[in-house]
C-alpha cells in the first residue's frame, strides 16, 4: 500500500518546482516505463497492479487499480506508474542534425516533437528556458518513451546559435521552398512558438529561411501546428 | 445576459447526442468563429465580450469575460463563443486526393489532421463511423477554423473503399519506402487508429502499402503519432 507521504510526493511532481527539488519525474504505463528502464534511468519507485511487471526491486509497491487511478495524471488509466531520477544536465554535442525549440508551450507538442526526433535519429533537442519542461507528466506521456533516448537541453538560444559553425535553419512563411533546397546532414533546425513563431532575437541567428509550401487555395490565416511542421521538416532533412 | 436555457444548451453541446439533436456545434475564439462566418455557415448564436466583433445579428449577446469563461470548453479563455448549424451531410466526390481515417479517437489528432488537409488542399476527409466526431469542441478548436473548409464525411469504410477506381494507399511498418514511390495526384490515403493502426477489414481494401522510414537506431517499439504520420505522407503526395 501507498503511504500518505508517497502519495503527496507523487502528486507534487506535477509541478516543475517540486520535480527540480526532488530531482524526480513520473512516467506512466508499462511501455513508457519499460523504455526508461531500458534506457538505464535510475528507478526511484514503482507502483504496479501486477507483480508480473518490472524489475524486482525494493522500491516496488503493488497497488489496486483504484489506488493507481487516484494517483494517476492520466485520464485513461494505466496499470503501472514509476518515479525516475532526472538525469544530470550535460552540454549537447555540436555535430549532426539538431532541433531547437523557441518557446514551445504545449506539452503535447513537445512530447510529439521528442517522439519525432527519436524516429528521425535526432538525439539532441535544444529548448529555450521558457519552453515547457520535458519532465512535465503530459510531455512524458506524449513522448511515449522516446524521452529515454532523446536528450533535451534547456539553453539560452542566442548564445547556443551564435557559436554554431553548422548552418542554422528556421521555418517561416517567406522562406525558400523546403522541397527544393539542398539540406545538409549537419545543421540546426529552429521551430517557434505555437502562436507567435520564432522570436526576433532568435530569428536574427538564423542563416537559412525555409517554407513548407501551402497547396490548394492560399489563405494567409492558415498555419501548420508546430509538431506537424517539425514532422515535415525532419522528413525533408532525412529523405535526401 | 445569457439565459439559463441558453447556458444549458451550450453546455449540452459537449455531447454528440445533443449536438445531433440540436444540429448545432460550438466554436470558440475570434479567429475560429471568423473562419466559419467566412465559410458561410449559418450562425445560431454569438456571445462576445465586445460589440466590435462579428456581424450585427439578432442572435448576439454581449457577455462579461467571467460569464464567457464559465461557459467555455477551453482552459485558455477566449473573448467570443458561437453556435453554428451543422451542415447537411453530402456524399464526397470520388476524385482528387482524399484522406480516410479508421477509428481515430483523439480529438486533438482529428483537429490537427483537418488542419493538415486544409494546408495540403485536401478538401474531403472520410472517417469511419467510430472516429471521434468532428464537431466535438476539442476537434473544432484543434482544427483552428480549417473545419470551415474541409468537408468531413462519416461513412462505412469498406463500402467506400471497395467502390474506388483510384489507388488506395495505407501506411504500415512493412510497406514500400514512401520517399521512393511514385505517388499519383488522385488517390485515397488511409490512416489508422492511435494504438491499433488500420483494422483488418479496412486493410483488405488497401492496394498499396507505404512506410515512412525510421532513421537512427531502429527499435520496433517506436511509432509515429497518426497526425505527424499524416503530415509526412501528405507532404510526400504533394511535393512530387
Amino acid at each position: 500500500m501507498l503511504s500518505k507521504s508517497q502519495f503527496k510526493l507523487i502528486k507534487s511532481l506535477s509541478h516543475k518546482k517540486y520535480r527540480q527539488r526532488q530531482n524526480l519525474f513520473v512516467a506512466e504505463g508499462r511501455k513508457v516505463i519499460q523504455e526508461f528502464l531500458d534506457g538505464g534511468l535510475p528507478l526511484h519507485l514503482l507502483l504496479s497492479v501486477s507483480e508480473a511487471f518490472g524489475p524486482s526491486v525494493s522500491q516496488r509497491i503493488t497497488v489496486s487499480e483504484a489506488e493507481l487511478q487516484k494517483i494517476s495524471f492520466l485520464t485513461t488509466p494505466q496499470t503501472a506508474l514509476a518515479l525516475f531520477e532526472i538525469p544530470q544536465a550535460v552540454s549537447p554535442p555540436e555535430t549532426g542534425l539538431q532541433v531547437v525549440l523557441d518557446q514551445v508551450r504545449d506539452p503535447g507538442n513537445l512530447g510529439t516533437i521528442i517522439r519525432l526526433c527519436d524516429w528521425f535519429g535526432v538525439t539532441n533537442l535544444i529548448c529555450s528556458p521558457d519552453t515547457v519542461d520535458c519532465y512535465n507528466p503530459k510531455v512524458v506521456q506524449a513522448s511515449m518513451g522516446s524521452l529515454a533516448r532523446v536528450q533535451v537541453h534547456y539553453l539560452d538560444l542566442v548564445e547556443f546559435l551564435t557559436r554554431q559553425s553548422r548552418p542554422v535553419f528556421g521555418t517561416f512563411l517567406d522562406g525558400a521552398n523546403i522541397y527544393k533546397e539542398a539540406l545538409p546532414s549537419e545543421g540546426v533546425l529552429v521551430m517557434g512558438n505555437e502562436a507567435n513563431g520564432i522570436n526576433p532575437n532568435t530569428e536574427a541567428c538564423i542563416s537559412r529561411r525555409l517554407t513548407i509550401p501551402q497547396f490548394g487555395a492560399i489563405r494567409e490565416t492558415e498555419s501548420l501546428n508546430v509538431a506537424t511542421a517539425t514532422a515535415i521538416a525532419l522528413s525533408e532533412f532525412r529523405r535526401r
